[in-house]
């Protein structure tokens, strides 16, 4: 059994430290709030996020310091925004080699950058190539509750992906394994723009097949613009692709598609903010993606779409008929192109 | 302009009447039943299948030889099950090239053969390479409604192809184009197996991580049993493929999907197609399925799994129990060879 520290105990890393108790481990779940610590000890809930009972035997701490103590692995939780400022303690704090764990979905608005990338930045003895990320369709909440739950995780260094697969699999959680770092972090975070479209969408009050074809040809254009990031075209037919961005787009829970739902029913970006009151992935994510897109020429035609009714207050309406009548096309000529590229060279 | 015979006045065959009449053609809606036609005539509705009223320029036929006078196509979109006998009628009536476009999503029970298989085998002067398949996530109401719809047509013969997708494409109704006859054909078909096994999850209380798996994880085994069989793997991550899932996956108005759910809340088949009072296409879909994949030595863990729930009363749970505990593995690793052998031999 393993001593891990599990940094930020929002509902995904109390999920996964749940998952890592019930496996036998010593896990601490590390928190910056010393009152959420406590409270966790003494009444092993953590209700602002989880409605579920905490094993016993997670442990939480505020002390970063003493929570690192003697760990072999790191799972990295925090938010995307809180990544560079956690890791630059780590970089302190850690003095002998560990495995750190990543799952968080999301990239550093304006620059595209992944938090692997983060992690590498920020830390100086660590090696880009050990850091292992775990994503897949997964609500915390569902996670917790012992549902039938399946995550990829993905590390340049394959024994170290392979130690993760070990430190989580159990019987309601399995794992596969990736060494498709970048697809699969691009994954988690690019399926945020397609949620915001299928929102819009369903806004506007068109079915299925219109949220389909959206879901279908989005997944096509995150494939597209994430096999230029450096990833394998493979990655976004995976879990941590299509089955993420499967999730992501039919549930109501979901925050980048409630926001789309309310630019759909016709309210412009700062009314949609103010109404959420909370930071919405997708919009950062879309700005960034069109951003990059325009500059690289990489065709994402719903992507610059979502962006114009986001940032030039485009009618979400006119979006959908330039989108309906863009030029006749063979359906799969990109993707072909992009999987012979990577077999043939 | 052209002079379509739509074969087939259910939903689906009358929404796509509907769109060429939008298009300005001229078209001719069959029927087997005379008083059906006559209704049709008479009141524009078409009410058993559609509540929508349907443009006066559809004429309905009972007599199929009327109908086909002078016809450049046919849209053939009969049940699977009546392919035969109505290609046999076409047989003896055609006496001119008219291209044949079907948009039946089904596969013959046993056989595994698909509709162009069937065209091919009752037709004697009719090439193969002519047909053309029309398939993606369209729900007949929502066409009807003119609500944005895609779909991709496919034939190894490119101009009919291409003139199928003049033929249909519209403001809400896009179309695209592929070669790849064998894997739209059984897209369509063999997503009905994963249907059943969404419903089974659902009935047995899983959630949207349990789905998601199963939606993802199916569809790279249904992508392995269609390469098998000829089908290009490209094609099940298009609109027929991940699209058309999605739809009948999420969608409680799919039949397989109601199915599914009640065998997922403890029913037996024969309960549950006594409570259906209809055929579910993805039950003998499934049967055949697994008979070829053990046959042919093909991995399909899920379809296994729900071929044992209909046909060895195995309990749901049980199955999902050991899907979840199957060996560990790499995500990729069988997609990745099905491609790289595309592409590189």
């Amino acid at each position: 059994m393993s001593k891990v520290a599990v940094l930020g105990a929002g509902s995904w890393g109390t999920a996964l430290s749940i998952v890592l108790a019930d496996n036998g481990h010593d896990v601490r779940l590390w928190t910056h709030s010393k009152e959420q610590a406590e409270t966790i000890n003494s009444t092993h809930k953590n209700e602002k996020y989880l409605e579920i009972m905490i094993p016993e035997k997670i442990k939480a701490y505020y002390d970063l310091e003493a929570a690192l103590d003697d760990v072999t692995d790191v799972v990295l939780v925090v938010p995307t925004k809180a990544i560079r400022e956690v890791c630059g303690q780590l970089n302190n704090l850690i003095t002998k080699p560990i495995r750190i764990i990543h799952a968080s979905k999301g990239i550093e608005p304006g620059t595209l950058k992944r938090v692997t990338q983060l992690i590498d930045e920020e830390m100086d003895n660590y090696n880009y190539e050990d850091v292992v990320v775990l994503s897949g369709p997964s609500h915390a909440e569902e996670v917790a509750m012992r549902q039938p739950t399946t995550v990829t995780v993905a590390s340049i260094n394959e024994d170290y992906a392979k130690s993760a697969q070990e430190l989580f699999f159990n019987e309601s959680f399995r794992v596969y394994t990736s060494n498709d770092v970048i697809g699969i972090e691009l994954g988690g975070a690019l399926k945020n723009i397609i949620a915001l479209g299928a929102g819009i969408s369903d806004g506007l009050g068109y079915g299925d097949n219109a949220k389909a074809a959206l879901i279908t040809r989005g997944l096509a254009e995150i494939t597209r613009l994430g096999t230029s990031l450096g990833a394998n075209p493979l990655s976004f037919l995976g879990l941590p692709g299509v089955g993420d961005l499967i999730v992501t787009c039919t549930s109501v829970h979901s925050r980048n598609w409630r926001a789309g739902n309310l630019l759909g029913k016709g309210k412009n970006l700062d009314e949609v903010l103010d109404q959420m009151g909370m930071v919405v992935e997708g919009v950062r994510t879309a700005k960034a993606a069109y951003q990059f897109a325009t500059a690289e020429n990489v065709e994402m035609p719903i992507t610059s779409g979502i962006y114009s009714i986001l940032f030039n207050n485009q009618k979400p309406k006119e979006v959908v008929e330039q989108l309906m009548n863009r030029d006749k096309r063979e359906e799969m000529d990109d993707l072909a192109t992009l999987l012979r590229n990577r077999y043939t060279r």
